[in-house]
């Protein structure tokens, strides 16, 4: 069974300001030309996407540098209550490879307003830890794994060559689950991609 | 192990003729605004991709309307040799739920015009054995499951809700293996999308 942690993406999905707007368009049209597709214009953080190291850092590597074994692992999931807290992610036992994901149930919230502006994000100390346990992914239901100035805990994350999705949802379902991550991302050989992230329960 | 089934998606990247072309532009540049991002114009059915009913079906459903359960399945590998066998097809005992693929190895002239215009679709008499057999997912390393007008295999395969992937890559590396298919798209309330389509050995 799958548990689907992907937003819809159409031009209604918010995007994160000063980023560009989706328009999608159609290209083909049923009665006129026997079929029916669409243009589509996206930035490439847009909706659940994944991060690559290229988007914060100079001569990172892009999305398409990373082997498919990167894209999928065992599951974690944290619970972060007002704040991300250090003793719930130590607690969690996170393995080489898993993939960490971390629960604020803002993806409620996704069409307000304040889900751009007034939202929790780790502190160094925990991307530190994600790190030295050399975990494969860290994904949030935010915006972003940064809320302040200068996005250091990006720059933390992806100089350790840590994938980062951002705009997760339906997390809380995978509680008390065992679960894998399947992240494949569209092979866009740049900074990122949309992602249909989902979680087969095991 | 991972196998992966899907070509790199740029600006060089073929596209069906009359479809529209591919362009990726910088949307933010790290000397200036701290951190880099695209802007990424694709038509639905570029590169590796899948189609929904509604590509040629008045009503047919999009893609977000399939359960994810769909996009994974237990893959089958079929050789085709100058053109599509119904004995082979056969003789590959197939299953609800599989996931298809047919290797004509024309994914090795994919940057050649002669991939548009001169390749093997498989007849209708095929379609129809893999309808009944319930399959989920037809794939083909070619730009079409037809190569003649009305698009009739499209539409069969359509009407029955069997899922089609085109553009597929690498097919040969899967002879002779167990393996599952996964082929989540991004997920698009419209008639095709992106898919990073992978092959989990087993």
């Amino acid at each position: 069974m799958f548990v689907d942690l992907s937003v819809l993406l159409n031009e209604e999905t918010p995007v994160y300001p000063g980023d560009p707007q989706t328009h999608i368009t159609p290209a083909g049209l049923l009665h006129k030309d026997g079929y029916k597709d669409h243009y589509v214009c996206i930035g490439t953080h847009v909706g659940t996407h994944m991060d690559a190291p290229s988007h914060m850092l100079e001569n990172g590597k892009n999305l398409n540098d990373f082997p498919l074994e990167r894209f999928s692992g065992r599951g974690v999931l944290i619970e972060v209550n007002e704040s991300f807290n250090i003793e719930e992610v130590k607690s969690a036992a996170v393995q080489k490879g898993d993939v960490v994901l971390f629960n604020t149930e803002l993806s409620a919230r996704y069409q307000e307003d304040v889900y751009f502006t007034d939202y929790p994000a780790m502190s160094e100390e925990i991307a530190q830890f994600l790190i030295e346990k050399e975990v494969g992914i860290v994904g949030v239901d935010t915006c972003s794994v940064d809320n302040i100035d200068g996005f250091p805990i990006h720059k933390l994350l992806l100089q350790n060559e840590v994938l980062i999705i951002e705009n997760l949802t339906n997390l809380k379902i995978l509680r008390g689950k065992n679960f894998r991550v399947h992240a494949f991302p569209v092979k866009l050989a740049i900074d990122g991609a949309p992602v249909r992230a989902v979680a087969e329960l095991i």
